[in-house]
């Protein structure tokens, strides 16, 4: 799928006498955008994923293309992915995406006081839908499970954790 | 290293006249767990990953074995790589772990009351040190990048933000 490729090592412990083979997923580094409308509504995308063949909600999110600084990717992906351009955007945090068997990072941002100024712009197999929520509605979303994607528990907890969320404090995941 | 097998699916969108192939990486469902000694520090294991070659800050956690269920994972899990046994765990939420790619989930618990019972007891290819940690001091390890794992600062998340963190709303993450 021209997203990861496999590397296979031969690793001995230094101390301990044994000798294991591991793979590790070597892909390109990820951005996550958490984006808010002039009014404060988050822009999630919801779109089929063949993984656990379901659908999901999402923040936008992508790869970086090789050249493509990570700030340029995030507002690039929000572009393509909503038709939403951001007033500003901010890096919230920098991440290891899972360095027991991968090698990239996810680059996650905040974009706010984002404007619709073009169509979606998607690739030949996305199939994108567009959903505007209240900071209630996506905390009801996630208590009951209806966002259940790490990544993106991780670019909503960045951001609630932030000091960018003026209503800090008032936020609880728990439900199952 | 049998964590993961991969699966290569020919898809074709049903709408859109394009067929793709996709790579899903397949594995068992995984546990991560938040634990609190009695005092309520927080218990957390060093160790070398091959993904990113570097040493990271982490939380226990492992892979669910056949036949065993999460909750039992996650308390062989925390007693082996650490050698503490909780006094209560519960579920703190069920996510993908990246339904884009991977067809697993990842089940976080917080482990409280937790003491010193064994010794660990690691695979042959683990090396792992146990820290002991306040909340103060793993809210700057966060904040300076000393703990990046994305699942780990998921998990982590998930108890700042649950009931069962009393202090809730002095958190703050921010910080490059």
């Amino acid at each position: 799928s021209g997203v990861f490729t496999i590397d296979r090592l031969k690793c001995h412990h230094p101390r301990k006498r044994v000798s294991h083979d591991f793979h590790i997923l070597k892909t390109q580094d990820w951005i996550n955008v958490v984006a808010l409308t002039e009014d404060g509504r988050f822009i999630m995308v919801r779109q089929h994923r063949l993984g656990t063949d379901d659908y999901t909600m999402e923040t936008p999110a992508g790869l970086i293309e090789r050249g493509e600084k990570p700030e340029e990717a995030a507002r690039r992906e929000l572009e393509e992915e909503t038709g939403y351009s951001p007033r500003d955007l901010v890096l919230l945090k920098r991440l290891s995406a899972n360095p027991a068997i991968m090698n990239n990072r996810i680059y996650y941002y905040l974009a706010t006081g984002c404007r619709k100024a073009h169509r979606q712009k998607l690739d030949p197999a996305e199939d994108i839908e567009v959903l505007l929520y209240t900071r209630e509605e996506i905390i009801e979303l996630i208590q009951g499970n209806r966002i259940d994607h790490s990544i993106i528990i991780t670019a909503l907890s960045l951001y609630f954790l932030s000091p960018y969320n003026d209503a800090r404090g008032g936020e609880s995941y728990y439900g199952q």
